[in-house]
């Protein structure tokens, strides 16, 4: 794959980033401790965006003469790029969109690995810190707007969906857009980019003119998923669990399209928070919906809950199979809930305190051979505790698939192993199973899909 | 068709439209110099967008019992409906962007109606005072801006287009708004729609806050192309022929897609007035373009006009098969040539004062069966002329074809009839013939089209 | 007086004044139905600002080779000034505010001369016309504003006072603006510009950033009383008469200071409209009010008050000495009950409908020496009908003070002559001989103020 | 002193401060190491507004019973005031500026307390270290703004001076504020209240509608000089050595009026500062200025400074007497001047980071009796030490005269002592009685001024 490049010197035009000298020497640091390859491979990430891949390992290696400078200027500071990819450019001038994501990636990897972990009193093993942590990344990106009322649906769902799967995706966004509710999705194609277009094209329809297309990724994924340049506030938090515990403390509700693995780590992050006990009274509307083609698979979802963490898992959420206009309704109306509940206990919209989230769920996961075997997958554990493991099993096949240092693992050493209480992981076997058989696990690319994964017999 | 209606008092939030008790009287006035029925129905027709229809005769019989009143409150005016449309509403809620194309009724109507007609000095045959009151109306409705670039891309084409045409048409739109330029078509659906939407993605992603989608319509025709929502400035003019100079004295370059005999009359009326001698140096970029399947049809569009008008005419526009990025290139490159040439020449960016129209395009053309029967088809005179009756030809038609005057018309004594030269009528009647087999008189709807114009042999 | 003068091409940045051919052809007209000689002689009183003067007459003929030409441009229209008063600019640049005048002047001269006295269905003496020609011209000058609440405090005084009252004045604008009031004056130095500069503070201090300074003025006293550079929305008004109906049309309550002949032509007119029947239950506060020192001079004004028009006129204000603080609070209680009141009513915030206006208050007064000989100043009639009366006798004083064609008029003829029931004309020519003595007739220049009055025995 | 006090809960509209939990714990902390007692004594600093006091220790005394409390609200924090100073608030309503300055000083007690000294790699004695704190500081005060062009004029002088002197520092804001510069004082009344004032209105003329009045103060001094409500950004620097640099890292020139110690401590800080060697070619515009009876003031203080540091240090400032459009113009100048040399060096224009500042004018010195008696005033030293330990002398006085600490040290320990070089404090003596006897040591309160410091002979 050898794509045109283009060199560009790019101003921040519109954002408010600038830095001390101390942080550009950190950027600039090629060093182990610095910051630069970081800069350099999310920044790349960025640029890409509108290319057909999901392939981070191949994405780098591709653009191995890509490079990013800073460059201080007078009236703030600029970047200069090198063989950066031509699809980020429209006759010789970068895209508004993706030039603030550039600077995007920049505010948010200075903060994340200058300021809160410091000695100001964070330690990154205690939960309360954590999502302090959490909350000053957001608030630092400045997505944390406290005068607005709840209107943040959080849609979830995969990135390699069918063509029909996409329009009902768009259109689920127009009705939410129609009723001026927001959108926040992990970046990239598929059910992440429908709703923000069905949104936008609502939005301008009803003058909504602080309309938000909030995309929150991380630097493993980030290559996988090029964020939209719809996106209007892109947030790289460090990892996986803290994007995750992002989304639902800044989201005031969950749609979950069709997807596949990362999906389903996303269904099982949200379940096993909701069935704690502290959370039981917490309004907290989350919908699964699809068009007519989709309601077998919402059955194969709902089933694989209701086997591994029982019915009440199931009481959380409500499928809606075919009706856009419904699915907005139901978020709305979710949003007046969360809003009079918070109104009632004082806490703040923007940001959902209140949410009690297990450590087990924060701690982040590693994936490789050993973690992955060593998943305690039976049922001699809380129930919330299992949903914890299970999301472990498929974050880390969403590694193997798609991110760099998961794929070099298994190109190295083979499938992940997975092992457990059979009553667990037959259902699970069959479900990836069918997300291969969908398309679900990669973006139809050269050549078929090598499972980054393997169910093995034989408890854990 | 008996659809849902709803009640609703609107107020118009955002609007700066106020009335003096004077304006209040006329538009609640319903005798025959009161503007109240002139009002009520193109309240109506904004109300029904997002419905299929083209006839307005229909609209208006099957809304009998709708009905607006003018509510004064402290904080301005509001307006009361009976038996609004309910597509019109989100839950219960107008949508926005309908409830601010009301006001712009209102304001239009009485603008056109009280002032500038008035003895100020404005004489309705004379061409420069009916210039200055095109110019005024555009005035009133804020659509002259004067510190903007030249960046005004007038959308021209059918709005009975094929599903692909349709999508062609939003593709280019995008490319359009990826280079930060604006859309004005004539509302309505179809290739007025499409580029609208592509450029709102576009913009979105250019982040252009101030993106426009400019509509300029009439009394006549805005039932049968009530304006998409996404129009952000809407305006009507007095009629057909001052909606047609609004185009192209603020526009500043047109494209125009497949349509049927309304698309040839802006055409026949463009190519009328770009071929006066006066206007032979003056930058105004045309492009006429299509997806694949369209290149027979420019073709014959482009025959018709070489046999017509001869091959200057044709020297006037571009034809461009298959390359959204292409034309959006070439108007870019046109909207620089026009700001070099208006800034030479001291003219305003934000109309077209130099160009120069004769007075034939400028008067209003009543269709009957008469006019159209007298119309001066040969070539026995200037080419301009000759486009200009044209023109007129295809003006009747469409009136014909959706107007409610017109329908009546040709319900009562049958087909306009249309005679000439045949050199010129020949090709005429089976262009006309192309734009039925097409599907580009009407939309599809339950009956198969009826034509509103026989061709007869013998001179005028 | 022979000052600096500086030639500047000036550019309408900030606002948004475009014309049309038609109107710059009427502006340029230096023919006698023509525009020029109105419009010159406004903009050289606009740009005249800060210096002390207040004789029109001697202002045009210091500045007899000034001249203003209309430059159109591609991005609007531009004006070049000849030999205008250095006073205008600073290092060369003409002051923003002063540049915004200049375009105000432009807007309001045209629109009040095409317009509305047109056959649009106005009459010139009729009175409801006459009040939807006072709405238009605000309307047209965006005065009007629908959204807002009732904030707008008519300050009226003299342009010539002494430091202490000017002090005064500032301080009572202070409290006006912490809050959150805004201003309306006549323009001018003294009175009118002290509330506006206190208010400028206190707005900044209260964050305040939409804070009104409105300026009414017509085109007879504007070169006496230049717009100061914070007046932000300038009016000019056809005549006195229109101005005046501007003041209590639009403001929401009204402030007095001390002042001369043209304070009392306002308060005579505020208390023959309020003192009519129909007005008797309109909420609208009035407070006169100085510094201890004017303790006597309000006493007098009571007193004459009280004389001749009763002592239900005098229930219509009260006078506040020394405290503005309470001045202030007792206009934003009134503003509330202006509020509740409208919003009972259903009449707009921005505009007093209900306000009655006998149109001997309307139809204009031309101050010569027949007509002013010739005012009924006896007690053989109703009370506000003998208001307007005085009002005129003022009103003809002011003229013969300040403006030009008063000023014209009594150099060649002498004073004018006022005569009447001596219960009646002799308090008012000992409060003229104390609006003398105390310096308020004319600021302080040169020679000394020679009356431009005589009051006569003898019935009118 | 008995002030009536008022109990609020007032709300950061406009502000965009949030808090994590983490934070609001930390301001909750009355232990030693937590934050409130720094809070609240800022906070009742800014609250006393107004008040014609300069005594921290008094304030502090005088509000024992004041208390602020954090509370959390679903939209935002809010701020819970008991027997808050009734000055701060207008009919019971809280001034918005102050209401603004409540939210500065929690969002930068925060900061500076938490981030910036964590282990982020910043260490408290490092010059490079502490000047990215200064930038830090401010940045997160949204101080430095990228876009911007050099218009900061730092406008120093005493917070005691004549009504006349005021009106002289009023009109030279003036005109600053005509040529659109911004101003930067250190709060509090006296010169850092009047060119402010006189800014404002001239912005107004100037339609400048983003025109900055930055106060920077600090913990010890914000008590004795509380801010202005125009002031419309405000920020609290951890102490008076980050104050000092933060004025002329992002001030763009500075003008000194007449003042006390206060003042003497900021020339000498900025005249050692210009004579550091690396900034021998960098612009810098300095200004001393005053009214006619000033002129023997400066010539005072610039034969102060020839013997103390030598006529070089008298070549980096010009004295302008009673002329405030020749230091506007000068200022103007020099800003174009900045500008010029900054785009050349690619040095931002928000933030002057070329400017070389030795540690010792950085490192915080700490006014005790035993730091004054060592101080070493002498000439064996280079001249910028030298000016260095001058700074220090009046830095010590200025906190024995207001600063609640100094204050105490004084109260139990007599007068700070100083000692040097007779060639030095006997002119540094000379000054203080002038100093005095002009009562700029102190606001004129009950009784005569006690000084906070004797100047001994012998060597230190």
């Amino acid at each position: 794959m050898q794509e045109p490049t283009i060199n560009a010197l790019v101003s921040p035009e519109g954002s408010l980033e600038i830095l001390s000298n101390h942080e550009v020497s950190r950027l600039k640091d090629r060093s182990q401790g610095g910051l630069y390859r970081l800069f350099r491979q999310c920044a790349l990430a960025v640029l890409n965006t509108g290319v057909e891949t999901d392939d981070c390992k191949a994405l780098m290696e591709c653009h191995a003469d890509f490079d990013v400078r800073l460059v201080p200027q007078p009236r703030g500071l600029k970047l200069e790029l090198i063989n950066a990819p031509a699809h980020a450019f429209v006759d010789g001038e970068m895209l508004r969109g993706i030039r603030e994501h550039l600077f995007s990636v920049l505010r948010d990897i200075i903060y994340s690995h200058s300021i809160p972990q410091s000695a100001a009193g964070f330690r990154r093993d205690d939960p309360e810190d954590l999502t302090n942590l959490v909350f000053h990344v957001l608030r630092n990106a400045r997505v944390l707007e406290p005068g607005r009322q709840p209107d943040l649906v959080v849609c979830w769902g995969g990135h390699s969906i069918s063509q029909d799967e996409y329009q009902y995706s768009k259109e689920v966004g127009h009705q939410l857009g129609l009723r001026s509710l927001s959108i926040i999705t992990g970046c990239g194609p598929g059910a992440m980019k429908g709703p923000m277009k069905g949104a936008t094209i609502a939005h301008a329809k009803q003058r909504v003119k602080n309309g938000r297309y909030i995309g929150i990724t991380e630097p493993g994924i980030i290559g996988a998923e090029a964020p939209n340049p719809i996106v209007n506030e892109l947030v790289i938090m460090p990892d996986i669990e803290k994007r995750l515990e992002a989304f639902i403390r800044c989201g005031h509700g969950v749609i979950v399209f069709p997807g596949g693995v990362g999906t389903a780590e996303e269904i099982l992050y949200l379940l096993g928070i909701l069935l704690h006990p502290d959370n039981a009274d917490l309004p907290f509307p989350v919908v699964f919906t699809g068009e007519k083609e989709n309601a077998e698979y919402f059955e194969m979802i709902d089933k694989f809950i209701r086997n591994a963490l029982g019915d009440e898992a199931a009481s959380k959420y409500e499928i809606i199979i075919d009706d856009p206009v419904r699915v907005a309704q139901t978020m709305k109306k979710g949003m007046k809930e969360v809003e009079t509940f918070r109104r009632a206990m004082q806490d703040a919209y923007y940001f959902n305190w209140m949410l009690k989230i297990d450590p087990v769920f924060q701690l982040p996961f590693h994936p490789n051979h050993d973690n992955m075997r060593a998943l305690e997958l039976h049922r001699d554990q809380p129930v919330h505790l299992l949903a914890a493991n299970l999301r472990k099993a498929f974050s880390g096949i969403v590694a193997g698939n798609v991110k760099e240092d998961g794929i070099r693992q298994v190109q190295s050493k083979g499938p992940f192993e997975i092992a457990g209480d059979p009553t667990l992981i037959k259902p699970l076997e069959a479900m990836l199973a069918q997300f291969v058989a969908q398309n679900r696990m990669k973006l139809p690319g050269s050549s078929a899909y090598r499972p980054s994964y393997r169910i093995v017999s034989g408890a854990a």
